[in-house]
């Protein structure tokens, strides 16, 4: 506990933006830092939830505790729309109310005793609670780094992938991809390389597909779609920015049975006992949403948000490029990655942004050193809201 | 992690149901095993959460990310409604999808370098989680308890209260009042003499409030009525049994700002980051729903649900009473705790009211081997199912 630096990205953008709102109280602050979706949920969807919620007020419609996995019919909907063609079943769904709360769960099934490896830059919880649950070595602050990680660095010089021939056996890999933050998502060859290089390590993958529901090219939507990947992988998702369920909660883990331990015994069975010690399940009210996302009318609705905020994303792409700087991301991810020319540290373009134009956006270092003179700028937001953003960058890098 | 012993508990006792679903499939069994409420949600509450659901799906009633505290006015409420007379402050209060996930969080704090109490027999997660995060040694076969860990007998003979007076110190005490399995509410005097014991050996003592509401007697309602507690007490607590939201799904642990590490460093700042890191929030429908069961016509509702569960527990305490039993605890918890005469193990009891009169309880064994000769009946349910399960125990023990 004590080797964990500061707080926790999130919580530091957040509070660097409410000392920004005290300073400049009549400014109109735009919110483009912590990833959070902002329409709202379509109506098909809420109404589930409502009619739920009613019955729970009714003898008949009142329910208790539910199986902590999930509720099957919401693990066969996962299972059958989402991995369509890669067979995974329903029991090897584990619903849950979060991917942050699955991957400190994951964690907490690999315990202390192991290596990780994780991309650079990357979402800070992977390092944050492999630190907490005592993976890792002291922190340099030199080369801001923690001992006992695998850092694999992810920049334009390697299509935001890691050089597998220069990376050491871990037994695990943390990997995100429609990435967060560079915005890549990891091509099919990308990926075949990956699911080989853990083969052949007897390695185990945490797959992060979050933002799968950004991709508009032909990436794989899953690991799944490597063969050979269910015998290593694992994939952690979750509805948070596939349907606007940020602030709703709820997420799932996929754990092939296939996956095994090095002496045959299976992962699954390992990871249900985490699961039913250490969690209750997901909220009911919020499970029968999540049923309605996935059915037809309602993810047509949520891919209608979707494309909405990746016009943001292109609105914010073509503004960046028009002034010259290097920008990455936005295609396949709401996040675009923009590398600033100079030796300015990204916490100091964070703050000279947040000064002059009022807008919140991510420095690239709070990623990990790798993400350093980057910065992340969200596409999560009301159209006009990005138009105004946008307006206001052109002033400023003009 | 391959310490653990077989299945979780409750999962189990639910396994051994299903199987004797399978053997009987026209036997009306009756289930008084698992803990689980059964009266619907007065309406005013799920009102309010329809309510918010609704304004997920406006653009003025849209939210995404919450504090991963929980909302202030939730915090805020917690504070005032149920710690009125104790002074416990709303951002001492952290808001949570249940008490189960809490203790492995609080787990996750205290991480594998220490010692830990529990009374015995206790709810089994606070061993479980233990083990998983590395506390314990290995598991005995023959006194059934692991090493490393110091079961503090509470029984009849010590008005199921830990004798602290041959109690080992450890760094942390677990203790649940009023108790689950055994009912009994830990009395005044009790507390004080184990904040004093706590105290005195600088350890921590995690209170698990989860039935506080089904006190019915002057017993307190919280730790934090016991001077000197703030300074060495954690509660963890829920709306599962208070409100019927084992399946809604929202709790609370209260870190005192008064309660610190040897070297004088607040607790409370550590929680906070593993909060921030490993979770994300309550569902914000469900914690607009935990709010209305703090206003007055909220609360005034749930007591009565309370009172009808109180009765119930009344009905089995007056049937097996009758039978020449010796009944424990159903004044101040939901749960009667049952001694059977002679040497016959709690399972092969379970497994004779099971088959003989189809009712699911739980054997005292599975809480611990202080639980051993016992068995927990759940005074959930509905009235006719309780009276009819109050027959049969009849005629069963007739």
């Amino acid at each position: 506990m004590e080797k964990l630096r500061d707080g926790y990205l999130f919580q530091e953008i957040r509070r660097r933006e409410e000392e920004h709102r005290k300073k400049y109280p009549t400014a109109n602050v735009i919110t483009l830092g912590v990833g959070d979706t902002t329409q709202p949920i379509p109506q098909i969807i809420t109404s589930s939830m409502v009619q739920k919620a009613c019955a729970l007020s009714t003898d008949e419609g009142y329910s208790g505790y539910g199986p902590e996995q999930g509720e099957k019919a919401l693990r066969q909907a996962i299972a059958d729309k989402l991995y369509t063609h890669v067979e995974v079943k329903g029991d090897e769904v584990f619903v849950s109310d979060g991917a942050q709360c699955d991957i400190s769960r994951l964690q907490l099934l690999m315990g202390s005793n192991l290596t990780i490896a994780v991309q650079d830059p990357s979402f800070p919880a992977y390092i944050d609670t492999g630190v907490l649950i005592g993976q890792t070595g002291e922190f340099h602050e030199k080369t801001r780094k923690y001992k006992n990680i695998e850092y694999m660095k992810c920049g334009p010089e390697n299509d935001f992938f890691p050089d597998l021939s220069i990376t050491p056996r871990t037994d695990i890999i943390f990997l995100c991809s429609p990435n967060n933050p560079t915005g890549h998502a990891a091509t099919r060859k990308q990926l075949q390389q990956l699911v080989e290089f853990a083969t052949k390590n007897g390695s185990i993958i945490i797959y992060d597909s979050a933002y799968t529901a950004y991709i508009s090219d032909d990436s794989p939507r899953t690991i799944f779609e490597i063969p050979g990947a269910k015998e290593v992988a694992i994939e952690v998702s979750t509805f948070s920015k596939f349907a606007g369920f940020t602030g709703v909660r709820l997420g799932w883990t996929v754990i092939p049975k296939e996956l095994k331990y090095a002496n045959g015994f299976p992962i699954i069975n390992d990871y249900n006992r985490i699961v039913c010690t250490c969690f209750n399940g997901a909220s009911n009210i919020v499970q029968a949403g999540g049923l309605t996302c996935l059915s037809q009318e309602g993810y047509m609705a949520l891919c209608s948000v979707i494309d909405n905020y990746r016009e943001n994303a292109k609105i914010l792409i073509d503004t960046l490029t028009s002034l010259g700087l290097k920008v990455y991301g936005g295609k396949n991810a709401p996040y675009v990655w923009v590398k600033f020319p100079g030796s300015s540290s990204s916490w100091d373009v964070f703050t000279e942004i947040l000064e002059k134009t009022h807008i919140v956006t991510v420095p690239g270092a709070g990623f990990g050193p790798g993400g350093e003179g980057f910065i992340r700028i969200s596409a999560f937001g009301n159209r006009e809201v990005i138009l105004e953003a946008s307006k206001r960058l052109k002033t400023l890098f003009k």
